[in-house]
């Protein structure tokens, strides 16, 4: 049996200082646990002479990945440099050379999934992506362990800290979009260019690395319906909470009998739903199986030490399999290579949920009339209505939202084409899905 | 490598159907994630003949034992009987004879911890318990892989469904105590004799297994402080309620400076905190690490399907392991057998926290000096205070509620003792403990 474990780090940004500090401070309870000792001997960094304020003595350093990937002593590699060209080579090559690697790209396994999961199944080698989804929640070993006798049937998933951050502020300080993007990008919770988190890009990263986990299949990052919040407004906040609900950005997917839902988007939250009660840059992902029922994992998302966590529960993981000569036991994606197939998402307009709808119209005799005319028309009930402001002017409008029972989005969209058209229509109407759980 | 895996189950009670009635409804699914197909042979049970409602037309039932402890073919033993003696013999013969073991059984692994462990790091067999703590919620997993590089600081669980749910109606229902338990017998959420779950007893199983996973340790069982919810009143909770707190029937385990707290007793959560939201039967873990932070899992902590679905989780866990012979991988609790060692719990008396303390006095001049002072003398600080009631004869008691800093048990009760024994005050104080978090 070997007696140690060997790691080469590629990145030593947050992550990979994360883990270096991890091990250093946790390194003897590791090895109680596992039996023999972890040792980080070789770190690659495009600067490696930088201070980067941490005692890195020991570890060797340098710019050239072959250090690291042609090193017969190196028995796990990881990946923490982030980004999708560079990374890609390091993980094929890592794995076609016989190591095992440990990654948090989810850039990389959302963008580039079956030739990184074709190289892992192939390669028979141990490959970790925990930290790639939701940080130190264990939602991939949940699936691909736990979960493993469950028919899913629902994922739903607060998978960005920055978005939630975001909409936390809007909610608890009653803040605007930009107000509080502001303030979270002079908290660090967002960067100085957001489009990443705010757009939903990242949250379909991850949503369909769970979809492809959870439903043993290949499915396309670019079926995906994604959309931001950056049109959320107080106005919504402060009305969706007086019916009951909060508003979050939500990653689901959902196993239909007419396919499979895989959607990002604003969502209306019940607040007795314990997705609701998930503050600032905290992620929680919530999973209902047809045996298990409804479950949650809850924790933080991101950040260098939590992140650091989940990929050293894939290094003990795996070294615990090293040093038993053990083998690839779970398939890297949850199911046999054979059973894997792509898959199709249900085109957006084919989805059916229940729908809030946020008119801005002027206040005008017949306006009412009109809007539930369309909507009848177009089969999408109501549920509840209410009618928000007071005109000062004849040119102010007022707003007019509406609840409605659940209908099939395409039907939405043709009735708010027609209702967006009509004169009285003062800005284009908000539609915010609501959650049917 | 083997065709299949079988399985031979004892007892067909809620449990074992639901485990059978998994692998029907979800075989193919299992199969296309295992690669090989599980099949549960055999049987045994105290009435081989009583018909249960289900399919079991495929398997060989008996009430021998030996049916299945002797079947060379049988690999994984199914021991769903509950109760410690018979559980016992059965789990450790079936390691003895080499062959892997999955258990739902928290008593028997609370009880008789050392020896089901001891055989169970000789034998190296495989032996998977998820399903003993808190049903579907795979926290056992999370301990033992996920968050193997952390220094577990504190576990906080709501493993016990009965009496959340019993707290629920009586906070939802404004229901007291035995109107609650018996609506809860009534729906089947609590048995008959509820002692077990009301008493904390079912809380404190649970807990054990727990701490000796998060802090590489072998607990005893009667260091625990256990206190069920019998004496927790509606007043306590609107009380509560008001100052932003809500009850709940806590495991808790903290590793501290002083020792291992261990503790389960009704808590005063904030109702921030996720814990607050979980309601009806459901179970949820707050399990914070040193690294990963505050991480919480939630779920179905009872039932024949979620906890079917545990059990299922660890058959293929195992079973992907017996496929390719990889022995066992991860040590049975968590930490190699040699750091293993006997720990001790703190005595309550030392543990510090902070307290709701509701006073039942006559409504007499020099009453809250007299009580104020007797707190001040044992270092007991007062955050806040509330006197509730009005007293209609001078018989009648008003209740003073006080809400103490942190300060350390064994104080409050020197305190408690006094102020119990003067005249003025009509019942026992009631103490709740507050969760600091």
């Amino acid at each position: 049996m070997k007696e140690s474990i060997k790691l080469g780090i590629f990145g030593l940004g947050t992550v990979g200082k994360g883990v270096v500090e991890q091990l250093r401070k946790n390194g003897a309870l590791i090895s109680q646990r596992l039996g023999k000792e972890l040792q980080i001997t070789k770190a690659v960094t495009a600067n490696p002479t930088k201070d980067r304020g941490i005692d890195l003595s020991d570890i060797q350093i340098s710019s050239d990945p072959k250090d690291i990937l042609d090193d017969p002593e190196i028995d796990i590699v990881l990946e923490l440099i982030g980004g999708v060209t560079d990374a890609k080579s390091i993980v094929l090559e890592a794995l076609q050379k016989g190591k095992s690697v440990v990654t948090a790209n989810k850039a990389l396994l959302a963008e580039c999934t079956e030739e990184i999961f074709n190289m892992a199944y192939q390669s028979k080698g141990l490959f970790g992506f925990e930290a790639s989804v939701a940080g130190c929640i264990p939602v991939i070993r949940e699936i691909k362990s736990s979960y493993s006798g469950e028919k899913i049937e629902e994922i739903s998933g607060i998978i960005n800290g920055t978005a939630n951050y975001i909409l936390t502020s809007m909610i608890e300080d009653k803040a605007d979009f930009q107000v509080a993007l502001k303030a979270a990008q002079d908290k660090g919770y967002a960067e100085a260019d957001p489009a990443f988190d705010i757009e939903g890009t990242d949250t379909a990263h991850k949503l369909i690395i769970l979809m492809d986990l959870a439903f043993n299949g290949l499915f396309d990052l670019k079926e995906l319906y994604v959309e931001g919040i950056t049109k959320i407004t107080p106005l919504d906040i402060e009305i969706a909470e007086q019916f009951g609900y909060t508003i979050k950005l939500l990653g689901k997917a959902v196993n239909t009998d007419k396919g499979f839902e895989g959607r990002v988007h604003p969502t209306l939250v019940k607040t007795s739903n314990m997705l609701a009660s998930v503050r600032g840059a905290f992620n929680a992902v919530a999973i209902k199986g047809n045996f298990m029922g409804p479950t949650l994992s809850y924790g933080a998302g991101a950040g260098a030490y939590p992140t650091a966590s989940a990929v050293m529960g894939d290094v003990i993981e795996i070294s615990r399999n090293l040093l038993q000569e053990a083998g690839q036991l779970v398939p890297p994606l949850a199911s046999m290579r054979d059973q894997l197939s792509k898959k199709k998402i249900l085109p957006m307009s084919e989805v059916t949920t229940e729908y809030y709808l946020r008119f801005s119209v002027l206040d005008e005799v017949g306006v009412m009339s009109k809007i539930t005319t369309l909507l009848g028309e177009n089969d999408i009930g109501i549920r509840s209505m209410l009618q928000k402001g007071e005109a000062h002017s004849p040119k102010d409008p007022i707003h007019v939202v509406i609840f409605t029972h659940k209908a099939i989005e395409k039907n939405i969209l043709k009735a708010l084409a027609k209702i967006d058209s009509l004169q009285f229509v003062a800005e284009p109407t908000n539609l915010i899905r609501i959650d049917t759980e």
